[in-house]
Formats: structure tokens, sequence, C-alpha cells
């Protein structure tokens, strides 16, 4: 079975904040792990077309009905129609996540990889008072989602 | 249509913490609303006595299949056999919520609040650097939700 | 804890299976229990109204996010923003199931309701070769969904 | 984006029916399609099996948390922790469905894509008198499920 590292942020983002995503996306893919994300825009769209410039496999877990919403970066959609819900199955699908940035959704990601025992590491995202662990570069973001998930 | 509160919190928690659940739950149902709440034990059985104890309605939104997972203060179960997804249907089925105390499991159901434009008040609760409006007792607790979603 | 009677059938339906479904709402209610449905039109509206004309209780699972989808005879609203995926929680969250007419979406609660085991009584309904039982009239209708679930 | 083949059917079923399901999953992948399943025993497995020996992708959308829960032959695994509620997740995930014989767990699928409007092919399945079209034989299958999605 393929391991997955997942991305989560939000759906529209500065410039500098695609592009560190698009760089985490670019590790992932490097080091041979499938992206999973919400599939949207923003850091997940990024983040997809950073896998797919290194021949990655993304997955985009999606709140609505249509496969036609996801990224044009996304090789699979998985359409779930459940909103929000769908943050959890995007935790449960990943084998640890990288937060970049972020809102409350990003925060309820977050939250439930807290709750279910998930790796999370962040990247320019919520601190949450030092339970969350920061990494200041997007390649270091991957190598320490890695090791914490090998662990 | 009947309005509801929502009450979250931990699963298990110190007696104070209790307490203060069941002081929530009394004014709940004092001032004619419905609770809301997760159907397990700490806050959520807590809360669901105090409303009992003034003939209010609870309701148990069951992460299990189980109607008989619900606290035997729940009126009316729902078990949803989704986990922690279920906290975004309590999120939605609550008027307004109210956190007490609570970890990451909480914390997931106050940022979908945040999320979707749900009030949310705290009761020794995360407060998210001042993001989360915060109460001091359990019956301002109470009105500051009424207030938040009456307005 | 409450027991609850799900009524199951299609959003919009002509009057004589409205009208069915309203017999079987005031039915539920005047023998004490709560009517749990999806929220919306057709059979759902009927049945909610029948119960009301009886002063029963009235449960919505909706489809959608918003508690103002759900049709005016509903006392709670449970939206779960989760589309046909509420059709689950219907089926957990109801002790017995009668299912009155309907098309596909219903016959998705019934096949969930013979997967977990809970009964299913069909008026003018499914019958999948005679795995459904049938009643004729909605007091019939009502006092087999007691037995079995009572058995 | 890729284009998925969702296979549905039983967790456990007879050796002659697993073989149905491990020609339909090589068919699948022999025309270049990703195959979708419940990610467990019986009709999943065998037909993620078939996928695998022509070099597929495979995808199991599963009703419990953990990623182990998959049949051996899944390779990207998606826990949904929703029980019977993934079962809406992999008719929106898939273009099309074959139900490969099948209780009560399938038929709820099949239900689900004919609301949805998902072309369903059935291969010694639920015909619904009629409304469900059959092949009858593996290769016809596949055939007949992309003839309907490309329509």
């Amino acid at each position: 079975m393929k391991k997955a590292i997942g991305i989560i942020g939000a759906g529209s983002c500065p410039p500098e904040i695609e592009e560190l995503a698009r760089e985490v996306g670019r590790e992932v893919a490097r080091r041979g792990y499938v992206l999973i994300c919400g599939g949207l825009g923003g850091v997940m769209r990024a983040a997809c077309q950073g896998a797919k410039e290194m021949g990655g496999l993304t997955v985009g877990i999606l709140p609505t009905a249509q496969k036609e919403d996801a990224n044009p970066f996304v090789d699979l959609a998985i359409p779930t129609n459940m909103g929000h819900a769908r943050n959890v199955i995007i935790v449960h699908s990943s084998d640890a996540l990288i937060a970049i940035a972020g809102g409350a959704g990003t925060l309820s990601e977050i939250a439930i990889a807290m709750k279910v025992g998930k790796p999370v590491v962040g990247l320019k995202s919520w601190s949450l008072e030092g339970r969350i662990s920061q990494a200041s570069r997007p390649e270091e973001a991957v190598q320490m989602a890695i090791q914490m998930m090998e662990r």
C-alpha cells in the first residue's frame, strides 16, 4: 500500500504561501509519497501542482459531489458531498499531515489529527502554544513529517 | 422549530468541570432551549443531567451506531456511526455553541463553528488568542450564547 | 430514552400518498413515538404534519447544512450537510422504519436497514420480492413496526 | 484526471463470484481505468487482485478508520470511519459502477447510483425488475460500463 502525506491549508492564499505549498508538493512527490489534500484551490492546488511537476500521484478528497470541482492537478478525485466532514477523511487517509498557513478549516483538521494521533507538522501555521511542531522550510516540513510517520 | 444550544467538551473531565456543565445544562433548559451534544460522558453527560433536572429536551449526536452508547440523560439519540465527523453535525444542528474546557475534539468543533459562522462561547476552554469569547460563569455563558444567536 | 419510528419516502408525491403519510404520522404520535424523517417535502412533510396534529415530536435529519430547509412541521432539525449519506443516519436513529411508496433514495434507506438489521415495513413501497413486509393501511404499518421493534 | 470504475459486491462470496470479480478487475485495469471499491474482502479483494495482475491502480474506500483493514491488493486506502455511509462516497467517486452479485449493502450502492444518475451494470446482481442493465460476462460488464459513462 502507498504511504500518503496530507497537505492542509486554505482554499485561497497569497502567492508566497502558494510557493511554499508548491515546494512542499514537489518534495512529497520526490520522496515517493502520495499527496492527499482537499482537492480545491489555494494551498491545495499549489501543492498538487508541485507534486505533478515531479511526477507524483495526487488525491483530492472533495467537499462536494462533483469531480469537476477538483483543481486541474488532482489525479484522483474523491467527491464526498460531505462538506467539512471530509476533513476527517483527509486525516484518516494521511500517514502524516503538513499544515501550511490556514484558517479555521485547517485548524479543524489539525485538531482531528491531534485527536486520532496522526503526526502534524506546521509551516507558518497554527502552533497552538507549541503543541504543533513547526518547520521553517518546505523540505524540512516533509522530512519531519516522514520521520514522525515512520517512528 | 425549536432552537438548540450545543454543549461541547471532553468525554471525561474533573468534578469541577462536570459541575459547570451541569449548571450550563440547567440554564439551557430553564431558558427553553433544546440541548444538543455528542451524547457520551463527561461534559456531555453532566450537561444533559442538568437539562433534565429542569425538564429540558436533550439530544445526543453519537459517534457510534448504537443508541445504547448515549448517556442516561439523553432523550433523543442520533447515532451517526461517523466517529469525529459527527462533530460537524453537532455544529450544524446548534444555533450557538458553548465549549466547556475540552481537548482536541472540542477544538475541532470550535474550528468548524468558526468556519461556518456559528457563535461559540468558551467557559474555561480554548481561547485561540482571543478569537473565542469567554464567559466566566455558566449563566453568563448561556446568556452570551443566546444573545449571539439572536443577533 | 425516547423510541423513534423513521418514515421514509419521496420528497414529492401524489396527494393520495401524502394522505397515507399524514395518517402514518398521526398514528406514530398517537402511540407516543418520536417521528424521524429526512426533514424535506412530500412524504416527509405530510408525515410530520400528521404527527404534529397529534402533538408528537418530529425530527428532520436534513441532507443540507441549513435548518431552514426543514419543512414547517419539523420540531428538531439536524442538518448534516452530507447529502444522501444522511440516509444512513436516519436508519441508525430509528428503532423501526416505515417506507411509504418512494424511489431510489427510499430504496437506499431500505437496503441500509436490511444491512444493519433494523425492521422495515412497506406501505405501497418496494417489496424486493417479498423481503420487505408490507402493510395495507397506515395503522397496520405503525402497528407492525412497533411489534417488530419490540420483539 | 483519472476515470474510475467502481466495483461493488459482498465482503465474502463463493469462489465462482470471486473469479468473476477478478476478471472484471483485470479488464478494468487493462482498459486503463482506476478501480474503486470498498477495500475489504470477497468481491472487493478479488477485483483488486485482478486489477493488480494487470498493473492497474486500486483504491479502497474503507468503512473503518484504519488503512490496515484494506485488502492486500489496495494501493490507496481511504479510511472514512463512516460505516455504510462510505457507500455514498464510492458512488460519487466512480464514473460508472459494476455490481457483482451482492446483498443489501450492494443494493444500497445501486440505489444511491440510481438516485444520483451514475450508470450501473449488474453481473449476476440485483436487477430491480429490469431497472439495472445486466451483463452476462466480465468483459461485457466493463465494456457496458465504459460505454455508459462516455455517453
